[in-house]
């Protein structure tokens, strides 16, 4: 499996030193590299009966990639690490590789070395690699108040795309292109690579990627900042897919929006007046210090919960 | 638990951003990184009846931290994936973490991050990278006709001390110094991780950690490099623990340091007449181009089979 797995990866472009060797050499111009590992495990993060191993592939290396782009950095490389069933057919294992390549070239970076085993569950772990190109990381702890909040990348389309498949309506995602757009999304989503440098370019003062929801995940960067942060909905993407969706589930698309996971968009803050590129939109305002609560309000008012996905379910 | 292995972590050495953000940041001061990962899968790597969790968190680094060591480069950070049952105790993932952080501070290295899942198998997924301060990394391909061959770290000693394990002498391991140390070399194995590095510098052609067994190691040397490898056995490191374990078991001391593995020697090949350090003893030569076999000898006879484990058996 590991030789098949090697031929697949391109020849002209690549670590310094790739996979066969006792450990992979991988460039990092800028004297440190930052580095991100997660664990998809199957039935928890992932299921072959609902994703097939290209999507998954995609999905692995997107939630991965998405966090060194969070950090303002470039990504390099990735480390894939496979545990498997003896029955998993070679064909899937080559297919999730091929899903994990897709990603690789849309962020920049290349598969450098991996591991494979076998295991009675279906296990990736995926260590990510990137460069910051002479910059300071942009951390979850500097959002200053005064600061606009702002998001590249689609918030929900994942979180509806799921509501779409579960409600039967994958049948119709080829046939109605609003429907399609949204289970893409949450079957390979694409996180906004480039828009990461560019924030920490910019001057961004913190930065967060969305992989448990808006809300969630702003919390995070609220509680190490120190800060409150008030997310203005008028301010959101707009969004025919989402709002025709949330039409046809009867649902309510803020929820998604809020709330949704695994769209990777990265979220940043920045210093207020700052005129931002297109690909960043201003969705709100960092208030003053934290004093209680989870320092997210949505509409300058505080929401009960913590705000995550299961909480608007 | 996250929390809780936070606390374990040193405040005063450290990666330049540690854990908490969406990524590490890691010192990489060659402006290469080399970077390796493996997976450790319960009743295939490890076992809990038969080894603690601080045994299991020394031996997962180790094994990591040595194939840094093999590149020529010193090991710098591990990301750590852990996958765990819900039932396992917590007290038991905080030793494994104590494990992981003796290992690193043997090897120089810290913790960068990592992530913590839950699964129904016990997985950990462990990411090692390092510097190579300078030096081209030392591959398995340079190996020239004419080298001398030789290893730094114990070989065989892992191994005697399972088959001591295995033979119920783990009670004596306490009272008798020689079964002692080799089940210790099996518990807790220590790789000479300076031993890579210095080796870079007095200029190695080749270098390889052993995990699986001298002969079958050395043949993945021997097929990189196209060169054939005499190992004299009469060169081996001197082993009165190896020697008096093999006559309390009626074995042959031999099968263990030519084929037993885990133990993270490391293994490399240097220009003939070059005076070695006391690190390294030398214990054979690279003869002519290989033209087939596995490219291994033994006192320049060939030995039936691929030269591992299940072979001596």
């Amino acid at each position: 499996m590991i030789a098949a797995i090697q031929e697949l990866l391109p020849p002209d472009r690549g670590p310094l030193l790739g996979v066969g060797d006792d450990a992979a050499v991988v460039s990092a111009p800028d004297r440190r590299v930052v580095a991100t590992t997660d664990l998809l495990v199957e039935g928890r993060h992932f299921r072959r009966d609902w994703s097939g191993p290209r999507d998954v592939g995609v999905k692995a290396a997107a939630q991965n990639l998405a966090d060194i782009a969070a950090m303002g950095a470039v990504p390099t490389a990735l480390l894939v690490g496979l545990a498997t069933p003896g029955e998993l057919p070679v064909a899937w294992a080559l297919d999730l590789v091929r899903g994990l390549l897709d990603e690789c070239q849309r962020a920049g970076a290349s598969i450098a070395g991996g591991d494979v085993t076998s295991a009675d569950t279906l296990v990736l772990a995926i260590t990510a690699l990137g460069d910051l190109a002479g910059r300071p990381p942009v951390t979850r702890a500097g959002a200053r108040p005064g600061d606009q909040l702002a998001v590249a990348g689609p918030l929900g389309w994942s979180a509806a795309g799921l509501a779409l498949l579960s409600a039967g309506y994958g049948d119709q995602a080829g046939r109605d292109d609003r429907i399609g757009s949204l289970v893409a999304a949450h079957r390979r989503p694409q996180p906004p690579y480039q828009a990461g440098p560019q924030a920490a370019r910019l001057g961004a003062t913190s930065m967060i990627d969305v992989s448990d929801g808006l809300v969630q995940d702003l919390g995070h960067v609220a509680a190490a900042s120190g800060v409150c942060v008030d997310i203005q909905t008028a301010g959101l993407p707009a969004s025919g897919p989402l709002r025709a969706a949330a039409r046809m589930l009867d649902a309510d698309w803020l929820d998604w929006a809020l709330a949704g996971g695994e769209d990777h968009a990265l979220v940043a803050t920045f210093p207020a007046g700052l005129v931002l590129p297109e690909e960043w939109t201003v969705i709100g305002t960092v208030l003053g210090a934290l004093r209680s609560g989870s320092g997210v309000l949505v509409n300058s008012r505080p929401r009960p919960g913590p705000g995550g996905w299961n909480h608007f379910r």
